[in-house]
């Protein structure tokens, strides 16, 4: 087999491994834990169905390229729950050196390409970044709200945690933002994120 | 919410269960068997990295999401196994009523573009189609073969039926098809595949 074929399958089984790596969220119906495999294809059919409340047009291709690859760097640095502020601290440094080690199995072309789509993401400046995003708060926010909560309830979020990360999605889609803030209204009636204190 | 966009949300939440929907193959490091969701989000990786193997020059956008939709109809109908005779005799019977139930959730536009991305992927007939089945056949074959075949040899699998297969992956590209190949005849030689008699 010829170098640049073996460096191709060599990354392709590398990234196998992110279907092992566990997120915060539950499957609809009270299921188990998402990986984030499962996730980033939620995301990418997501994109492609909802690009029709983008703010602005995107390139869809590469939006959902976006999508499927935005997690493979949590194969070495792991999930960082969205309300871990410790976890937050350091997700940078560990997903830099996550990114040189996995992407590098690639010829130097795609990792070069791959980078700049992963890099795009967490930039967020581009209206693609900005779309593919929306899509990162919109699934886990769909499943949770599909399973009354479950995974606010069990890490006691509040209010103001959840709008921050959430209010991001307006940047990608606003139409998608009305209805995450009709959805995030009826969790905090019903109890099931906590409301912050005067 | 408007009608439309409660349609493709009920939808999203719908494909949800392939997740849940478990083949016969095994993650990489003799792991736990792959489900449906992570195996459409691999190939669609892979068909992206592997476009310039394509015989024909294809609309890459075009094979990823056929990629990532073209097991939705197993949500309903299961998965069936390449070499399980009996389940291919139901199979199309099964994945057309699963087809009719699952996009008309979408909105009708909708529905009519994914259930044509879908029998295109089903009819073989265009390059976009035919590289697809080549990633179909290439993603598993790769997680087999860096698992010493576990799945052939649990199976019992004959080199006549896995070529019977695999064969196929010729149409869409015949470099990916010699790597198959290579593979394949190291798989018989260390007995994981068993030879025919003659």
């Amino acid at each position: 087999m010829d170098d640049r074929l073996r460096k191709q399958i060599d990354f392709i089984l590398e990234i196998d491994k992110e279907k092992n790596i566990l997120r915060q969220t539950h499957l609809s119906g009270h299921g188990r834990r998402e990986n984030d495999a499962e996730h980033a294809w939620h995301m990418a059919i997501m994109a492609y169905l909802l690009q029709e409340y983008s703010n602005e047009p995107v390139d869809i291709g590469r939006v959902m390229l976006m999508c499927l690859i935005h997690d493979v760097v949590e194969i070495d640095a792991g999930d960082t729950y969205a309300y871990d502020s410790e976890g937050l601290s350091t997700q940078k440094e560990r997903e830099e050196a996550a990114k040189e080690r996995i992407y590098s199995l690639l010829p130097q072309d795609q990792k070069e390409l791959l980078v700049s789509i992963f890099d795009e993401f967490e930039e967020n400046q581009t209206e693609e970044a900005k779309f593919a995003h929306a899509m990162d708060n919109f699934q886990p926010l769909l499943l949770n709200n599909s399973n009354n909560g479950g995974d606010w309830r069990e890490h006691g979020v509040c209010a103001s945690q959840v709008y921050g990360r959430q209010s991001r999605t307006k940047q990608g889609s606003e139409k998608i933002y009305q209805v995450t803030d009709q959805i995030l209204k009826e969790n905090i009636a019903k109890g099931n994120i906590k409301e912050d204190r005067a």
